[in-house]
């Protein structure tokens, strides 16, 4: 590889990709002057310049495995972060977490109320399915409605939301390893996976390709979970920028209760690995996707 | 025209399309086993046997004039439906309007606790949208994305999720009839909107069509709400099925409150009667959306 082949470091790449992020937000949630403007203000609040645009992230890199175009994966990866903050925004709500810290700042509904949060929540993920919808996307609809379709399916009631409906429920099922690793699975894998899948969809990906990033998508979606897990017990809240140890005040099982510390941390590594090695198809391609993998299981926030 | 040419009777129609409406959601919106199944009662208990579904019907009859097929347009019925009763579940919430019946019985929270509620709500609107990107809608994936475009633009904030924003904040702002008549264009006009739009949309309508649509549903968004507002003043709540009254008591203006019972409902007659006569051009294909003009205006609850 010559030194013009070199991939950015990871954290480089996070970086511009973030950056990115925040300026196509600006464009996507802009701000009108009526008398509606607060629930823009509070959309844009909650979802410009936070967190670390994970998902966007892997629909980039995903989309860029294919050769796509990087405008239309950055619309892609836009749309999946809209989804993500519109359910930390529902979820931070006191009659779901009732949390008032988020990404370091007052939470969406301490900022500007319940109402106002509950429906900048709706606004983002309409706007969400809005933006797939356009043939700025993609200039094949079929790619278009494929997205629409997967995305709805990862977070609808099969997906996140009934991940969120069995999280709050957990004290009255079992809650063993199998049955966390569902709830988990759905309520946060299937938005990364959906991510990593939406490369695939946007470069019309052979079926083998496909395979590969779900299995990654998978492992790094138990991963990422783990990791969260082990932060909710050793974190700082100051550096996590929201409450920490609120599984364990709620009495929730967790891989960390469930695993202990230890083990939970020797899970986590491991799949990160084998998230891994599932991208070795792709060859070089594929390094920054290998080292996000590691990154989600030694990150401190 | 011939006995067997003779539409049903309005009453006939709206009670059939109900039928189907209904049917329709069952298959739509399952019952699974897993313990997020609480989730899927929620959004069935709020979208089943309930409503006068005059949205569906709004599609399927416009649909209708296209010559689309009719599991095409129920489908699209059922989507529109579906962000309707999201829309009443996150409206009758406590940090919204705080509503305790809908439609005869307990409102969704209120049945099921307030985060099972927004749950619900969450889920039937990203359900909505995965049913109008699905191949089973229309064969033409640019179809279906201009319906997902569609009804994303017409429920987001710069349409419904804005009018329910405005309509919270309504007394910070001037409430005369530009900006009462802009609020509920944006809080139920648009829905309504899509629906009629819809199947031109599935049609693939010429664009002379598509304008006599669009005024005809314009002229009756606006008749529907006054209607509406009349009910709230003059309605019983038995009969109604929901609190009335309420606007009076939240110091809202309202069309009723801005020109007074009598010239109020006089606008509604004008509005539905020019309502009908944006679809002449459709002749006798049309007389069912016409009547209905006529019994928006006329109903009872």
């Amino acid at each position: 590889m010559t030194q013009a082949d070199t991939p950015p470091s990871l954290a480089e790449a996070l970086h511009q990709d973030a950056l990115a992020v925040n300026a196509e937000l600006d464009r996507l949630i802009p701000l009108p002057d009526g008398p509606e403007r607060v629930v823009h203000e509070a959309m844009r609040y909650s979802s410009l310049d936070g967190g670390k645009r994970l998902r966007p992230f892997l629909a980039m890199r995903s989309a860029a495995l294919f050769g796509v175009a990087e405008d239309a994966a950055l619309r892609v990866g836009c749309a999946v972060e809209m989804v993500h903050c519109y359910s930390l925004i529902h979820d931070d709500l006191p009659c779901m977490d009732d949390d008032d810290m988020r990404r370091g700042r007052p939470t969406c509904h301490r900022q500007f109320g319940e109402a106002t949060a509950l429906l900048a929540g709706d606004a983002l993920l309409t706007r969400a399915f809005e933006v797939l919808a356009d043939p700025a996307t993609h200039p094949d609809p079929a790619v278009r409605c494929e997205l629409v379709a997967a995305l709805a399916h990862a977070s609808g009631a099969d997906g996140m939301v009934g991940g969120q409906m069995i999280d709050l429920r957990a004290s009255q099922f079992a809650q063993d390893m199998p049955a966390i690793t569902r709830l988990q699975q759905m309520k946060t894998g299937r938005l990364i996976g959906f991510s990593c899948e939406a490369g695939a969809i946007l470069g019309k990906a052979p079926s083998q390709a496909r395979l590969a990033l779900r299995n990654y998508a998978h492992d790094l979606g138990l991963a990422f979970q783990i990791a969260d897990d082990l932060l909710d017990v050793e974190g700082d809240a100051a550096e996590v920028g929201k409450r920490v140890g609120k599984d364990e005040d709620a009495g929730k099982a967790t891989f960390v209760s469930l695993l202990g510390v230890e083990r939970a941390r020797a899970q986590a590594d491991m799949l990160a690995e084998q998230a891994s090695r599932h991208l070795d198809m792709f060859d070089e391609r594929a390094v920054l996707l290998q080292a996000v993998a590691r990154f989600v299981v030694e990150r401190r926030s």
